[in-house]
């Protein structure tokens, strides 16, 4: 299955530059051929004609960033030509795809790990093995992998270096394999590298409902006697404390500083910080002597679908800045941790993700699936994480959507798990109400797309938004 | 031997006003008889006729920071009156202590924990108990100790909480435990807790032949596979390299960061940075993708006897202030450490110091001194760890000062482990008579002391030059 002449980077391969329709129209669009590993082609547009027949036989469904904005500037698209492997690389026929708040700045233009539009994100996935180039000597097609990657993987099939995936181990699900390696990755890295954490501490876990949140907290049940503040809104709170969240704390309706100290008043040993802004100082306060901070993002920035400036320039204004001085005055550590910009350093990744898959493979950890959407659904995907209602990992399955199915539900939603939780439904369903309010609200946005759009692709041409 | 009426902390004891003569003045001074634990008092000022005999009786010698400025700062006299025990403290018969750079910064007004002079400084010394307050079970008369204090143990008597002892290990010197507490404490802290040190990974130890480097040497020297690079000058470079060091650095005259990138292009895990200014730039600069940079002081400030603006302004307009985005970006962590701020956290220092005690006991660490002095030669102490001409630690001991030795060399130098440094020696006489050479300088400066005194009690008594 290996290919020959198209370029060997997925994200370069021939785009097929008409849109698929997202998902709130209804006009039918092009689906793949689910199994047979080719798709028909979308109406081919008249530039790409000149390539030879046989290239144009391989084409897969992609995910596509057209340009900086809100959850509609990710649309489906066909992509021709069968990737090209240089030596160490693989190609994966992909099954699942996890979605990361880095995804959600890149689509506003606030993560400059990506390329600048049109490029196809996603930084994790699940497959298949379906090609190996040369000099692979520990992979080989039918291998089951998880994938790690700077972007390029939300799409049916992605060219990586083979030094970047991870067999999968007995048993895990595809959804699992791909919402493992970043939130897992993330979360070790951060505490037993930077927090080097011991028996009998105590550790402030932010958005503890969110992927990295829950992947911290299991990670932390692995070492003896450690506190676990988890911030939540109240409706997370009891599947939290069951994922082993010591104090739950909402953070909507109480002063998470103030409930820290009450039950610590000492102070913590360890904040995870993915929010930047005030709230890395606060973290910074309550860190005890010989206390680490890790700051790993800056989602206060993330204010609505696009770019708010305002909150951009909040964010910026109340960034942390930290004097030597202070930290040797106070014994304390402040640490940055984005696993994005670690992409050069696979032998430290690897060894990450070796000790965490001996933990999954001990039963000590799990990844928590939020959900699964169809690759139609991407941007109702995106919108459940970055409005904050997921409990555990958003996920994408490159299966096709039925016909039937073509609608704003997920295709499969808090699977399992539901035992005894029936008022908590009923909390979500009120959620889902408030949502679908919202949501006409942005549809009434979202009608006057195609004007925008003109304008994108005025600025697109210079390129001028890439940082 | 506990006392009755006086004031329990030893700083508070009643001093008496009358400085005894600094060292380079010939004429006689007052000289404690050794083993009886009392001394001679020297001459007795007016304003202290008023108190009982019996606690004049119990005098003991001390050093004393008359108040900010160049070496003769620091005064020997005669305190009176037998301190009283609260619960939980001890009085110990000193016989050794540690010189630290916290020293030589707070006699340059440099160091806030220090209260304002007059004060005795000293962060750590060895001693046996000699009495014990109430409430105190795990301490009794006759044990040896080593002891750790925010100040005030740079005299024969001191009065401290049991909980910052150490009972000192069958056959260590009074010299090593004297040497040991505050350097293995911060180097075991700065690479196992902070820096989380591991095999194979590379570390930077500036300043590698002070008490600081050779601890972090010995400590990394623990670990498998670790490679150490250290900053001396080069005629300490054997010492070092035989004391563990990887990497003898001459920072003299090469920079620094360019030999270490010669030898790893990547960077280094961890830099212990003594230095503060434009070094703490440089050693982030050196970081390798999860490395570690930890500061533990501003030793940059040091330049010369007495403060000097211009060195305390530079390091100011230097110092290092970073961003959480750029450790973001970089995946690094900076932290500082100072054990001087670290007083309330006992139960962290005494966990440290069980498993130093551990490894010393193991044989696999060891103070070494470079040099002891006696109490009157504490100013040549300070001037020889201030110029960088010590390999190893700076000790003074209690022991009296025999009348034919009042001189300004050490009571011991360099002792043991002299097989095979014939060629050394060679190297460091001529450091001595170029030291000499200096002396002479600094006696011709010393001259006009009597004058500067004058306007140096003025400032004393508004204390303005307090922090």
């Amino acid at each position: 299955m290996s290919g020959e002449d198209a370029p060997a980077q997925q994200q370069n391969a021939v785009d097929q530059k008409q849109e698929t329709k997202p998902t709130e129209e209804p006009k039918t669009e092009t689906e793949s051929a689910p199994a047979a590993g080719a798709a028909e082609a979308a109406a081919t547009p008249a530039a790409t004609t000149e390539k030879v027949p046989e290239e144009e036989a391989f084409t897969y469904r992609a995910l596509v960033l057209t340009g900086y904005g809100g959850y509609d500037k990710v649309k489906l698209q066909v992509k021709k030509g069968k990737p090209v492997l240089k030596a160490g690389e693989i190609m994966v026929r992909v099954k699942a795809c996890g979605l990361n708040f880095a995804d959600l700045m890149a689509r506003q233009g606030l993560y400059d790990r990506l390329p600048s539009p049109p490029v196809t994100p996603g930084m994790e996935c699940s497959g298949v093995v379906e090609a190996v180039g040369e000099e692979v000597t520990d992979r080989k097609v039918g291998d089951k992998v998880m994938v790690l990657s700077r972007f390029g993987l939300w799409q049916e099939v992605a060219v990586v270096p083979a030094a970047h995936t991870f067999l999968i181990p007995e048993g895990m699900s595809f959804e699992d394999a791909a919402a493992l390696p970043v939130n897992y990755i993330t979360a070790y890295m951060m505490l037993f590298d930077f927090g080097n954490l011991r028996p009998n501490q105590s550790v402030l876990v932010h958005a503890a409902a969110g992927g990295v949140g829950i992947a911290a907290t299991q990670l932390c049940k692995t070492v003896k006697d450690v506190t676990v503040f988890g911030t939540a809104s109240a409706t997370k709170h009891e599947t939290i404390s069951e994922g082993g969240v010591t104090h739950p704390i909402d953070y909507r309706t109480k002063d998470y500083v103030e409930e820290v100290r009450k039950i610590s008043p000492k102070g913590l040993d360890i904040v995870l910080d993915p929010l930047g802004g005030s709230d890395t100082h606060k973290a910074y306060n309550l860190l005890k002597p010989m206390g680490k901070l890790i700051t790993y993002g800056t989602s206060n920035m993330l204010a609505g679908q696009k770019k708010n400036l305002l909150a951009v320039a909040k964010n910026w204004y109340h960034q942390f800045s930290i004097h030597t001085l202070s930290l040797i005055q106070g014994n304390k550590s402040v640490c940055g941790f984005h696993l994005g910009y670690l992409d050069g350093e696979m032998e430290l990744i690897s060894q990450a993700m070796d000790i965490v898959l001996d933990l999954y493979k001990q039963g000590k950890i799990k990844p928590r699936i939020d959900s699964t959407w169809h690759l139609e659904q991407v941007g109702d995907a995106m919108r459940k994480m970055q409005e904050r209602n997921n409990i555990g990992k958003v996920v994408l399955t490159t299966e096709p959507m039925p016909e039937e199915e073509k609608k704003e539900e997920p295709k499969k939603e808090d699977k399992k798990e539901d035992k005894k939780k029936d008022d908590k439904k009923k909390d979500d369903k009120k959620k889902d109400d408030a949502k679908k309010e919202e949501k006409k609200d942005d549809k009434k946005k979202e009608e006057p797309k195609k004007e925008e759009k003109k304008e994108e692709e005025k600025k697109e041409e210079p390129k001028k938004e890439e940082k």
